[in-house]
């Protein structure tokens, strides 16, 4: 398999970072998704992948990002914020999202093992589901999907 | 409404520290639910609901209690443990039970506005679910509704 095409778009400045999170939690021996949640363009909270070393299943990275974006704001929702995201969200994470009110949801590839948005669950598409983000998918699906694709490859 | 029927049956100490829990979440101002963890029937892990004390969307009962096994057992996976909890899990919630690889849920009353078990997202019965814990429902949901019905009514 060749190196996926990068966008021939320049990239949000929120998706770039998250990509690098997303690099930064793969040398980490972690499974490589980065996050970052936004408010007005403003960077208020980050996240990596963090596990394993966290010791914490309920480490990923959107959930990373949500909790320090929630401490930052001292508030448990995160009106009018948005989430940026390398790999589409699990149903833990969707729930997350819906819970902190978040506005915008950004992801990069899809997810058919685990996804939760436009798979199995499609959890914004739920009764049970009491608020749905807009929700924008494929932005740097090429980098991100690399990303995986690279660390599960490395360790077969 | 009256006082919903006790069980008439004794109810396992952990769902009995679960409502316990419930209650002095209920008490601090936060919605009523309580969770623990065991593991060979030894507690590693409790939880209340903690959303508006912690600013943190993410603080269910049930979240709290995983994490905090997790960090007592040193391990991010909870194989073998068996999570307690007053109200049928969300989706964010069934996602962590599923990722902390919970071997038994057993939970009190069902949720038809926010459940993700046994309605709407039914997650543990998605291809995307890759691991799904023994179910057992049920279990003090007279007392468990009582807590919450009152509590909601109180706030009105």
């Amino acid at each position: 398999m060749g190196e996926a095409m990068p966008s021939p778009f320049p990239l949000p400045e929120p998706m770039r970072r998250a990509l690098e999170l997303a690099r930064a939690a793969g040398e980490a021996g972690e499974v490589p998704i980065g996050a970052v949640v936004t408010l007005d363009g403003r960077t208020i909270g980050e996240g990596e992948n963090r596990n394993r070393r966290d010791n914490d299943p309920t480490a990923h990275a959107e959930m990373v990002a949500i909790r320090a974006a929630a401490a930052h704001l001292g508030d448990f929702r995160l009106a009018g914020c948005d989430l940026w995201v390398t790999l589409e969200p699990c149903a833990m994470c969707a729930g997350a999202i819906s819970h902190a009110r978040i506005a915008r949801l950004y992801y990069a590839a899809a997810d058919p093992k685990g996804g939760a948005i436009e798979q199995g669950p499609r959890f914004f598409t739920q009764p049970q589901c009491l608020h749905r983000p807009e929700v924008y998918g494929g932005l740097a699906q090429a980098e991100a999907s690399t990303l995986l694709r690279d660390f599960f490859l490395a360790r077969r």
